[in-house]
């Protein structure tokens, strides 16, 4: 089983995430990327932290995910990726202009072949007046094209709004 | 009943809860957060008020929303509280650090024992690119944490989309 | 039959317009509002294009859209508007202060008459932060009126999150 869940800043979807990783009743594999680059990222990375059960399994990878997927993937673990866009914003602030396209391209070359249960969570961030700097709206095409991707793959894809997990694809709750 | 209605700006959310209050058949009391600092918000205001009816009773109230309810609430009456949006943005720009916190957690201790129909009106902020201000981002995170809060007890919880409100907690229309 | 397809930035609203442009069977024609002044703009225009039949007609109307609207609907047309985002934009960008209310009034006027099927694409952008400026928020006040009246008239509105359509009105696909 893949799933996508999306969702709005504080609109539940890491808990919603965290609530499925246990229902699946397997290994669970947590992979952050996120980077503590200031105070503000390292005390939110910090309460994540502090909410997820002590027994599973952690892997930090802000950029090379699909690699960190394929050795990580098993048919009897759960892969938790949090979250795609912290991901496709360090991608962006590379170097290497392609690093974004080739990184989005292997994760969806990547992703039929992978066993086990995957959660991809990923912010919503279509839904508001349209940025005004280059580089927000080029993460926007990326997410928005991503998500497009993802959601035709996975079985199940799931809207949170107020901690309240709308199923857009896939059977109801 | 007590109840959540969320959605965007102009997304008629205001008048749905309208519709609500006029359902419940009971007598109603409209509690303003708003405040008319400058001349857009004035007319804001007198447009919303021009579109209510003339027998609906009405309370001011910026910041101390709880004791407002607490105050105001009875079990023939319905309250209309619109909206928790306004009410976070005068809170957050207080002199007082802890003062949004203190507000917040006294209306979550009170509501279980608020007797009436309780309709809360809030916007939806969260599903846009990550505000670039400290203070934006700070509004984003109280608003979301505060709309998980509020559908976790509401009822029924409703998202309006161009006029049209979606069901997201309790019995359809 | 008149439809309204929203959807965020890069939320397959085009793409979903198009198939239900396919499946009426009628002749399409295409009324793009994209204006092409920069290049960024350029290239949108040119990929969104390339993407379509080419036996489609094709209309480029920045601005005068129930005009053209009036001179093109036929009972045995499909009119696919792409989209009045743009055109709310365009509107507000020039030098007449009253255009854009004329404008959208002559549209909400014409539409009950208008024959065969029309389809309305357009972005929602309330659901992020209050933006900054003054024109953006004029803009989104102009949208969510806008959406508001359309969903009003349409017999279908459909909202689209990352590619996945969601029926808000009308028959469940």
């Amino acid at each position: 089983m893949h799933e996508l869940i999306l969702g709005g800043a504080r609109s539940g979807k890491s808990r919603h995430a965290e609530i499925r990783a246990e229902a699946s009743g397997l290994e669970v594999v947590y992979i952050a990327t996120a980077q503590a680059l200031d105070d503000e990222m390292a005390a939110r990375i910090a309460r994540h932290r502090g909410q997820r059960p002590a027994e599973w399994g952690l892997v930090e990878e802000p950029l090379a995910l699909a690699a960190a997927l394929q050795r990580e993937a098993a048919g009897d673990r759960c892969l938790l990726v949090d979250c795609l866009t912290l991901w496709l914003s360090n991608l962006l602030l590379t170097d290497e202009p392609d690093r974004l396209a080739n990184e989005t391209e292997q994760l969806l070359a990547l992703l039929p072949d992978l066993p086990g249960h995957i959660i991809l969570v990923s912010n919503e961030t279509g839904l508001g007046v349209v940025p005004m700097g280059a580089l927000s709206r080029r993460y926007v095409d990326a997410a928005g094209w991503l998500h497009q991707a993802l959601a035709a793959h996975c079985q199940r894809v799931t809207f949170c709004v107020a901690g309240l997990p709308q199923v857009l694809k896939g059977e109801p709750v």
